[in-house]
């Protein structure tokens, strides 16, 4: 037996709802207390004084049970000290060592203002990146650089002809690391220069964001590099190098970059059904608690599985309040045509980034380029 | 169309093995290609000209197609080139987008000698952590510093305790950050001096493994900074950082470290039977590529889920020839008790890393653990 701990403690909780799947009332309440132990003290029980501090408020407590959909829904809360306000210690409370248990999705979180307050979120965030682009009411436009293997003065032609047709945001594609055909200072470079000629010649304001997908000791020296040479935002791959260097990025003000956050590797956790996080936790609240200004996920009835009702929730989540956390930009994607736009800004609203990478090569970019911009244009609402 | 590309290509082939959910053949066939665009070029193949170094190298390519337990198996392989010989990059490579459709999960990787050649691997291994610890035989021991809210001058007392009695590893419960209550640099400070002075009082050689879990842009900091205090070890979580950033610290000559890899998190991309990638690639292969001297899981039958074959798997993947890569520990874990000692030599043989936390602090805590090296000491082969 411990001696009694005595913590200072605010009070605060942070509340997690989790969807326990598949089991028996008496199973399922069983696996909610062991939530409790097991994301804190991962401790004997019996072996911490139940009168102490961590006993009474270290330890999970559950709030709220109810049968749900295929099992059980359990609402539990930690005190907010237990996350170091922090995020990759947040995620490790929220479902770090529950993840390795099957049958286990977090479904949604409820920060208290002491936890969010540590959080700057976007810097830009939708109004933010409206002024930087001058596009105060339309949908934005992107796109991506590609395919890899592309020779480097190709993709800055091509940055070139995104630009002058009025594209905004021109990404690397998530693809495009620092590979012997696709060196990233060499392709920083000539894109920047490429995009600072399409600004000047055309008066427009479109933004190229390198991916800093180099390793994670180089990270913040690509991203300086970047910048000095002229680039104002960057691709962020949370699912390969962890929210929290996304985060780290976004608040540096020296860097002042707009973040684009990529899903690689996130459908870890969204796409089996009943483990995981959900899509809007994943691809709205984390993105956006980790400072992305736009957030691309696989669009409904594309290349991938999302569902419509997923995609909604995520949008929600970008855009719902949350403290002080400016809204960030869903960007729906992922085998995206022309043809859909007149839908996807019905479904999304003029609060959206519409990302089309391949489809613009067919033909004359620049021409499909154009016919983009136009039909964003036209299906403003 | 864009112009044909010519790249200068090794001729490098990395292999993946994937498991396909549930298709039919034609399906399965279908999906299997299409892993094939979406994880190289992400374009349009009908844009790309046939005859271009893009189509004949970049694009993945299907060697092995097969029907297989509930589905199908294909092994694909990849240029060398597109891992840029980094590990994000890889692991982007083999399942980044596809991450976001269902029923896919990825078995094993056959890494070609350009791509093995670029990881160092582990710092020490079975070998060099054995010279480290003066312990040449037996299976290793240690434990962890918990349960979170213990004040940080008990953490010190039980390291000194637990080191005194034979424990060869002390590392910090993963769920401690730099908490109000657990501050990284004092509790680095006080466990550091309570280790020393316990070797130095009972001729051990215990190292003590602070967690490095203080934020994505201060790790390289806390490590420095916990070396400078003396600590020869740390704990990295590359479920919530990025295998990259384990294999980063791993690899910085200045530090040295011992590297233990914690596995939270790590469950969302084995948890779901279906989907996701195999506990050996997860736990074995990529722990040890990112440099982890020791990869910590969830032993079978514990509080966790894993099967008996599973845990095996995840020993082999830790020990089998992988390039010049020296070996790394298993180290199974999640409520293991003394009473299980023997059980797990028979399972894992000698070289094992025993992990038991919560149970040491069931009596007098010195007692218990001198109870657990003499298990170990009689358990070995």
């Amino acid at each position: 037996m411990l001696e009694p701990a005595h913590l200072e403690l605010s009070g605060e909780r942070l509340r997690v709802v989790y969807h326990l799947d598949g089991l028996d009332d008496t199973e399922a309440r069983a696996l909610a207390r062991h939530i409790c132990v097991e994301q804190t003290v991962e401790f004997p029980a019996d072996l911490i004084p139940a009168d102490d501090d961590i006993s009474l408020h270290i330890i999970g407590q559950i709030e709220h049970f109810a049968e749900s959909e295929g099992g059980h829904v359990a609402t539990i809360s930690y005190a907010a000290e237990c996350t170091a306000y922090q995020l990759p210690q947040l995620m490790n409370v929220v479902f770090g060592n529950i993840s390795l248990l099957p049958g286990i999705r977090v479904e949604s979180l409820d920060l208290p203002a002491s936890v969010l307050a540590a959080f700057p979120g976007p810097r830009f965030g939708v109004e933010g990146l409206r002024r930087l682009l001058n596009a105060h009411h339309r949908p934005i436009l992107a796109t991506a650089l590609k395919p890899m293997g592309t020779p480097l003065h190709v993709l800055a032609e091509m940055t070139y002809d995104f630009a002058a047709a009025g594209i905004d945001l021109i990404k690397d594609d998530h693809g495009l690391s620092s590979q012997p055909f696709a060196n990233f200072e060499r392709r920083v470079e000539l894109c920047t220069a490429a995009l600072a000629r399409a600004n000047a010649d055309h008066g427009t304001h479109a933004v190229y964001l390198p991916s800093l997908n180099v390793g994670a000791d180089r990270t913040f020296q690509a991203a300086a590099m970047a910048r000095d040479a002229g680039a104002k935002g960057a691709l962020l791959l949370p699912g390969l190098y962890g929210y929290d260097t996304m985060r780290a990025v976004a608040a540096d003000d020296a860097l002042g970059l707009v973040v684009m956050s990529h899903p690689s590797m996130l459908g870890a956790f969204t796409s089996p059904p009943r483990h995981g996080m959900s899509h809007a936790l994943v691809l709205g609240t984390l993105a956006r608690l980790a400072g992305a200004d736009v957030s691309v996920f696989p669009n409904h009835s594309g290349r991938f599985s999302f569902a419509p009702q997923q995609c909604a929730a995520i949008a929600h989540a970008l855009g719902e309040p949350l403290g002080r956390l400016a809204p960030a930009f869903p960007a729906p994607a992922g085998g995206m045509t022309l043809q859909r736009i007149p839908e996807m800004v019905e479904f999304y609203g003029n609060d959206v980034v519409m990302l089309i990478g391949g489809e613009l090569h067919r033909g004359d970019r620049g021409g499909q380029a154009r016919a983009m911009r136009r039909a964003a244009d036209r299906g403003q609402r």
